[in-house]
């Protein structure tokens, strides 16, 4: 029964290499004020959430997705009370975030309110229910101006938005500009964690590099790692930054403890030895990282494919 | 000009997931006494070799694969002399083999010996002219029977074979019966390592698991990794075992030492942090094989998709 | 903007070649008690009924579809009143039928009342109000044994089912004991049309020949036509036979006259000199016909691809 | 075995709808001065010609577009002698006019003179060995300059070249000034005939309609007429036209007569029969065609897509 016949999504992760996933069911298709958005059961992934025709997250392995997006920078993190948001739509961020005892307020910003209200609709498997949780403040404007108007305090800045496409709304959350203010957003011992795009050999150059770069113009260092994540076909990449910490100083013991400690639940994805493998980069991706000297900013911004 | 237009080579990676290569060049297309054979120039992946279908390895990420298949055993083995290969008829895994200076033979079969004059002269850059190596006995018959009336004498036994499909001719490779009966042909301090196909929550039941489980009730521990191989749209799942060591306990700095007195070369992918990045694997993963219970054998064979 | 990014419609025409479809929106997805049923927007078809994984028929052509299938044999008829149709859910076979006003009763059977209704919510340019018709004698049941259990007395059967599929409800209806049972219930100048399947040279064998074989069998003569209907990505074929008349006699005068004077409506499709065109099939075909040797019969039935 | 794994040959039929054929084997790929050039071998259509991404003949059912593109004109034509043929590199319109007796010269000029040379390597079914008749006269140059530079006295002008697309060699063959200056390189009863892309009512208004109305702006009338080709995956246009004749006045036993009397050899399309039916277009294409206002002109040309 392994025919072509039935209906398929087709993705480009660069224009010679497709990845198409047979769909069981289309559960909608529409588009908002800012981007086309489709919910689709597949086959292979499950209940996935496309954005302007690219994956954003999948039942069968958001957990991988957000615990890596979160958990790190979180557990790194002495004692995080306040975290801010951007984007996050599917409220998989802000669960990841709310399991954490510790936080006492969590800013979400995401643009668009039809994606949050689909998402709360049609992926419970998602949020769980996290749009309930009173620590939640829930903004619908952009991001950027949002953090702009905020005073300094947040322990926790994550940033969960699309990759930065030409004309998207996006792309000035990828600028040195952008990191540089919300540096002065963070506590003293705060931290900045960003999505960043796949990495690999064939997609390097197209976002994780530069961003990574860019951020560790801004920050005393910055400390990238990766995840496989099956629905992006590709490993994917996050840049952790802040003023005091090194992330791969932590021992596994030590992680495991703060996770036994400070989580209302066990984690899936993420524990002491996820942890060290995660910031292990292969040697050709560090040295491509070492290599990197593009600087995006919001004369020069990135556009991905 | 992202159109779809042209020559595209399709791989199912489930029956629900297609990988999709747009094809530059067809550089050979036909059959031996024992498989199809393609190799393609692929705008994604440069050279590719393609046998029933399966994409077996590409120029651009071949590094990643068979640096991760052959160098963690070499490098925990105190002193690898004598290496048997099953399979890899690109000559990479040879070639990586044939970098350490202590190796002074390396019995390679490979049933197909079509498959292997195709890539010698296809594929330049995998081999990168190991075939001449004198070191090298290079066998076209069953890698079974070879290695059954081989005497002891092995100090690393590598695995290099496509995953087992009905009808194939590598099932019997993965079957209890003859890791049994290889490690009988590994010395006192030798070490045994398979290529065991995809891992990733979509994958892991396919084959990974259950080969790791099955070399665990031979020896006295098996050790599995991953590694992200582009071309293969996955991480990708390997088993190290042996009788006495345990590849785990070794420290950055004691691989980077071995690597720069052992090797000819420099590698591109593996190193003391690499290594270490490998054998961390996630959460989920770690409890999957723990598990797992199915037991492989010649009368319950495995078959992947 | 021709990239492949989205969701596509997958259907194959043989094992060797597929036809894509954009898909802009799926507007039901579902299985019935008989069949899986998808209703689809496409981009370049409109909404497109697809049954078993097969395009039925669709918004932008399907007038080509049922005009070649249901106007010949009516304007052949010197007055037809009572018409049986086998299958037609989408309501235009019935359509069709019933802008002729000498129509004084149309007895439809289809076995799907869960596809008859989704065609009549989803599907109003296909039907067109049909069902409200006072002249419709509509039944959900099997159309083979709700005919032999019906007395002579029709002056049109039209067979309007699916391709046969092993499993599936149509393969008994494409079968000389059907045809001369179907054959006993006309009236004395009553004629018969079924539709055939693909034509073209790649298709011929599939279906189409020995349709019109078997039907040659049953009756003094058969006539094939054939028409281009796009979202079947092929030329399409129809089999007309009766006791007395030769349809390619007819003049273009004569047809234009009874279409003139006959129907309630102008048609889009069919007229005088159209006629002409559906019956004069290319030389190979009509040799391929000629050469047809095959009967299908319930012992030996016919399965499409 | 109908699974999509292998090699495909993907086409845009328009940017919502794609034509997708199994490859067999790549017998050449490669680029001329003028264009890319892939000769393949489908599983369903045999050795194809594929010009910068587009099917232009294929082994299963090129006598159909050949036979359909030349037969016409040279039996509507009461004694064809000398002939120009624009484009035709795969030889198989040379080859049905060599069929002629009557036909003493052939002009053929095709701009690509390795196009001409990989096909008469690679497609011997196409050409049947009609480059090596003496009555041929075969140029490598610009096929409107050529023409221009030819005195009167053609008795058949084919134009047999690509679609016209932007920036490609052909679209200036699609012009009102070509098909005048063309028109007085015939002889008294001369006539011309264009293939003119693909019809059926998603492609009509892609080049059918608006070439038949702009030849009917230089010739008395135009006559358009359809045949189905199957890899092409529609019908197809081509109009004829001349001073004097009409096609559509020949009955079925002139055509017959001439047939039998002036071919060397019998055909497998064309005959008759199939004559009446080219011509005798569906109403709703007789319609379409009746309103098209589009002239074609070199200061507004017409690209396809």
């Amino acid at each position: 029964m392994t025919d072509a016949n039935g209906q398929w999504h087709v993705e480009y992760i660069t224009p010679q290499l497709l990845q198409v996933e047979r769909i069981k069911e289309v559960i909608y298709s529409g588009k908002t004020a800012y981007q086309s958005v489709q919910i689709l059961d597949t086959g292979c992934f499950g209940r996935t959430l496309v954005l302007d025709g690219k994956t954003q997250s999948a039942e069968l392995d958001e957990f991988i997705y957000h615990e890596a997006l979160v958990q790190p920078s979180l557990i790194v993190h002495p004692n995080p009370e306040r975290v801010f948001i951007a984007g996050g739509g599917e409220g998989a961020t802000l669960r990841e975030v709310l399991f954490h005892k510790s936080v006492r307020k969590a800013v979400m910003v995401d643009i668009d309110q039809e994606v949050v209200e689909l998402c709360r609709r049609h992926l419970p498997n998602h949020h769980q229910g996290a749009f309930d949780d009173p620590r939640l403040d829930l903004h619908h404007t952009d991001a950027l101006r949002f953090l702009e108007e905020s005073t300094k305090g947040f322990d926790v800045i994550i940033i969960d938005v699309p990759d930065p496409l030409e004309g998207g709304p996006a792309y000035l959350l990828f600028t040195q500009e952008f990191y540089q203010m919300a540096k002065e957003r963070l506590t003293d011992q705060g931290l900045m964690v960003v999505q960043a795009g796949p990495t690999g050999p064939a997609f390097l150059e197209q976002c994780f590099a530069s961003v990574a770069h860019t951020m560790s113009s801004v920050f005393p260092a910055a400390y990238p790692y990766e995840a496989f994540v099956p629905c992006f076909g590709s490993t994917w990449g996050f840049i952790l930054a802040g003023e005091r910490l090194d992330p791969a100083a932590m021992s596994v013991g030590e992680i495991e403890g703060r996770l036994a400690t400070r989580l209302t639940r066990p984690l899936r994805f993420y524990d002491g030895i996820t942890h060290s493998g995660l910031f292990s980069l292969p040697k050709y991706i560090r040295e491509a990282l070492a290599k990197e000297e593009r600087l995006i900013t919001r004369d020069t911004p990135l556009y991905a494919v």
